[in-house]
């Protein structure tokens, strides 16, 4: 059985779960997927740096509490994160990228994948911006090294929805695609029909962790522009920037314009789509629609986010799942990663590059 | 470019609207797909059959009506459906079972399926019944003589739900499916609800063209039955046979059953569902069951059908889509020969046995 090193950079919610599914669950996970998967590297903002090419002991560090962990002291281990000396030399398979990062610049992601590809590692990340801001690039720089660049997370957490446009639908046309892709815009509309105030609907979204300090991303469409930009430009192959995606929010909604929607049988939603047009070019935009209620988005509540495909020949297919979450987010890094070893390695002789025979004789 | 030529079993709505699919969009599938397709032989209770290992020409069949079409006295053709012969001699890669078939002894597509894998060719099939009745000796079988069984169809028509299962979820445990599986009685419900009575509610369902013209299946739980226990074996790995899988239709639900639950934020379902028990066994069961309005089924109206995923990582994951249809069913099949070509050619250089530029040179 082969093996992958992983180096998690950034250790937050997300790879910790990910670290969490490993300890936990590795011997069930490997005897599943016919791999095993061990922790060379992790590097975070606060807690610094720590690297064991024979294997991290995950159980200690996860016993910790987040905000107390520091790599300082320990054997490998350093104050700083020392990113790019990691991503670029440790000698790992995989680097698994769910930092802190800006979507407007996609950084600090950004510059992670590039050393890591560069370095002729593959890259699994959660983060939307340099999926969305540089995915052409990123995708060319992997093939030129051999390696995979994968993001399943970037959209609706470990919900299928970039791997089912890619796998489920071939020999028919994904004429267009339509999302609910915001937890806390969606459960705030949900709100605003019972009659609720959008800051007060807001608060109790920040009450019950779907919403950021700063609500502006969701409640304004900035973050779900960003996830109708990847849909369009994997699953239309479009190429459009952010500008490209016409943006509108749900700020202006009343709660009496979504009760006197209900009371129509319709239902507000933010929704995202991108459509092919006749000319073959595609509009994208995120809005708030009105949908009749047997609209396969209608139905879609609170933090479930959705995804409808429309076909040529299914008519419309429609995927719904959980939109955000840390074990969630962590099973899309899980997904990535198989999907790394089923389109790298599977049929491959000498890799996983470490068998696990041999993984004493490794540096 | 490889090519799979085909026998299709059954030349009614669906390997009709498959034939259509070949004959109009065969070079652009083609072109995506990396492999042709041919149809070399076509067998139906009414037309006869018809054999041309060259190729059959399909524009001329597709332009007569379904009800006139006669292979007698065209050359290779037959007043007799010839099915065995077919199946058994013709050679053929795959050979496409779509006959109306018997859910009850799954006959006569168990029969054909056999006769297909027992002569070392891949079988695809929109039948239930050979899936739910005889799956693991026909998985048996197919494997003995290195061939594939797909039957995607089987289950919610081309909507894809067996290949979610097998190929969305690795690393994560399914602990129980949920699904809304039958369009007839999920219209029949929605009706209810709108006050109109049940044999009013069939009838509107028979003309519209979901129910037959028996709906005893539909409105019973037989066709849900049958679907429930393809998803507990596929999916969660248990062995049912049918009298396993607890029944109930939905013949005792009221107008005023249904408009009382909608009063109360709860919709009546017809709902398959299995269930991992902590002992590891399996609960199947149909029945009606009061879903509360944000169940991921609650909004499944119509003729749309929906299956809910519940897993350990990812919570609850739904996918819905077309039930029914003939193009839709059609495109199942599609899928299936994809499946097929990625599971046994893919990769292989000797395969598909028929490579485009020799095709002369055959029989």
């Amino acid at each position: 059985m082969g093996r992958y090193d992983l180096a998690l950079i950034g250790f937050g919610g997300v790879n910790r779960a990910l670290a969490e599914l490993i300890s936990q669950r590795g011997d069930r996970l490997a005897e599943e997927l016919g791999f095993a998967l061990r922790v060379v590297a992790i590097t975070d903002l606060r807690a610094g740096s720590l690297v064991d090419t024979h294997g991290i002991d995950l159980a200690p560090l996860l016993a910790a509490e987040p905000g107390e962990l520091a790599f300082a002291g320990l054997p490998g281990g350093s104050a700083e994160p020392r990113n790019e000396w990691v991503i670029r030399e440790v000698p790992a398979d995989i680097v698994v990228e769910a930092t802190f990062t800006n979507p407007a610049d996609g950084e600090p992601a950004l510059s992670h994948a590039r050393w890591a590809l560069a370095a002729g590692k593959h890259v699994c990340t959660t983060n939307k911006g340099p999926v969305a801001l540089a995915c052409r690039e990123l995708k060319q720089l992997a093939a030129e090294h051999g390696v995979g660049f994968e993001f399943e997370g970037s959209v609706l957490s470990g919900t299928p929805i970039l791997r089912t446009a890619e796998r489920m639908f071939g020999g028919l046309e994904i004429t267009g695609v339509q999302g609910i892709m915001n937890g806390t815009s969606n459960y705030v509309l949900g709100r605003l029909e019972e009659g609720v105030g959008l800051r007060a609907a807001i608060a109790e979204a920040q009450e019950l962790g779907y919403a950021e300090a700063d609500p502006t991303a969701d409640i304004e469409g900035h973050d779900v522009q960003l996830k109708v930009m990847i849909l369009a430009n994997e699953v239309l192959g479009a190429e459009l920037c952010r500008e490209d995606v016409i943006r509108e929010g749900i700020s202006k909604i009343t709660p009496e314009d979504a009760q006197d929607a209900v009371s129509k049988g319709l239902r507000w939603k933010l929704v995202g789509s991108a459509t092919r047009r006749p000319d073959g070019t595609v509009d994208a935009r995120v809005a708030p629609v009105a949908l009749p209620g047997d609209h396969p988005l209608a139905g879609i509540s609170g933090p479930v986010n959705a995804v409808a495909f429309h076909t040529d020949l299914l008519g419309t297919v429609t995927v719904s799942g959980p939109g955000a979450g840390r074990i969630e987010t962590a099973y899309a890094l899980l997904s990535d990663i198989i999907a790394i070893h089923q389109r790298h390695h599977a049929d491959d002789d000498t890799a996983p590059a470490h068998r696990v025979p041999q993984e004493t004789s490794r540096v």
